[in-house]
């Protein structure tokens, strides 16, 4: 079964998406499997972070703003705004699909795992992420 | 299902391989599920990135080659040339593998997204993609 | 079928769990499908890397280490060491799940491939692994 989650962001960050994926876990009643997340976009990705402490998610941000900053000379891809290039290395870097088993009915995720939406871009946006259990 | 495909590269740089993966979905027949999609080599990967402009997946590569240089003096993995310890590493930092759920009979990718090989090698090599849709 | 694997560590490094993670799909008498690895921790990931010789995976872990110190001026999220915060970023920059498709009843790994579990952190460590095969 897939569903389409639809994300609304405002601007660079981490969206935790843990609670509508579960739910759509859950719903299916399956107790084995897997579940594939997987996002639609070029300028945003997906990531399984820390979701104790909201800092780690800051630094994780702050940190690979400085990797991969804005206006870099060697940019040639400029036309969609400055922010555009360094989010598709974003990208790159992080996970465009997370597959996840599943355990007693539910995600098998650690205790201090939860499924995040990493925005890459500065204007708001609306973004999809396709959520297959099987 | 699974099928392999040979994808012959001749350097450094991303190389589209959606076209023979979404005929491989489609001649399944099958209208849900995931397909997923592997890279047999430490030395190759593969990425999900923007399929319109070509410059993206220029600077894309031109960053990735400025992160990670060859002749690096804390390499010491260097008897299969320069440009082997470097590739090991762009692999480790995107995917070896991906899954892609399917929707109406085909792959569920964003308007822009495009699957590739993403070759970090100088030499001339034939890769193995694994693709499997269940 | 998932199964739980368990891993001790004692400090960062790549621990192969090729080995364990083949005898579950063996086990399983599948000869079609996906095997899907999962980490269940933030500061711990896998990747998929040559299995032939070792100063490969060393100089990825000493890459690794140099592209994300500890003690970086950045850092707020401190409480848990200074070992923590590089773990996740790493964690992120790396993979937390990987898929590899079946062939002739195992792993459809290429020649050179092993998976590897990354420990990021300095103490010794349990770590938890799914292994679903379907």
């Amino acid at each position: 079964m897939t569903e389409q989650l639809t994300t609304k962001t405002c601007g660079p960050g981490l969206y935790e998406i843990t609670a509508p994926v579960a739910a759509i876990v859950e719903a299916t009643g399956l107790t084995e499997g897997v579940c594939t997340v997987f996002v639609r976009h070029t300028s945003a990705s997906l990531t399984i972070q820390e979701n104790a402490d909201p800092s780690a998610r800051r630094d994780l941000e702050e940190w690979l703003q400085r990797l991969v900053p804005e206006n870099d000379a060697l940019f040639t891809h400029t036309d969609e705004g400055p922010d555009d290039m360094p989010s598709h290395i974003k990208a790159a870097l992080t996970s465009t699909c997370l597959t996840i088993p599943l355990i007693d009915g539910g995600l098998g995720l650690g205790s201090w795992q939860g499924i995040y939406l990493w925005e890459h871009r500065r204007a708001p946006k609306v973004r999809q992420v396709l959520v297959h259990v099987g």
